[in-house]
């Protein structure tokens, strides 16, 4: 059986397939699959930012090389920052509640 | 209900704490919190190397400012490049096969 840490691995990667597969190039993300990967796997994320161009925003911020697609090691450079910033929110709390 | 990837970030936050709460700063894994997290989370991935100071070597590339701790953030850039080094191996047998 895998580890947690093996099951988070693992998801990523698999969602990442489950998105990028549709369309094109299987190995990676066109504008249109990232918006669907974005959209249904960070309902939450998405709904609570009131920027409605939010999406827009971190698509030109990823697909750096503007060729409208993004590829797995750039989706995991979201996946962390993302992680890094929900992690940030939970320290904080935790230190205010802690005072 | 969360999504997948929403888990899989979950995942790793509740990882690192499990472990870096055992002994001092419990923001931050020490030299022994992050072995036991290594050994125990990633054991297939470290049993696989054949390189017996492989935990060492994390360690110190980790621990970048030399003070025996490794914070979230770095803790994020490690599971980011053990991800992408699956996804690199998977890329490649999927390719393999449909030569």
């Amino acid at each position: 059986m895998p580890s947690q840490l093996e099951g988070a691995m693992d998801a990523m990667i698999k969602v990442f397939y489950n998105y990028s597969g549709n369309d094109g190039d299987k190995y990676k993300l066109n504008k249109g699959e990232l918006k669907e990967l974005l959209t249904s796997e960070l309902t939450d994320f998405l709904t609570s930012q009131k920027d409605p161009l939010l999406v827009e925003k971190i698509m030109n911020d990823l697909d750096s090389n503007k060729d409208n697609e993004v590829d797995f090691n750039e989706f995991v450079v979201l996946v962390a920052a993302l992680t890094v910033a929900c992690n940030d929110f939970f320290q904080e709390q935790q230190k205010l509640k802690s005072k």
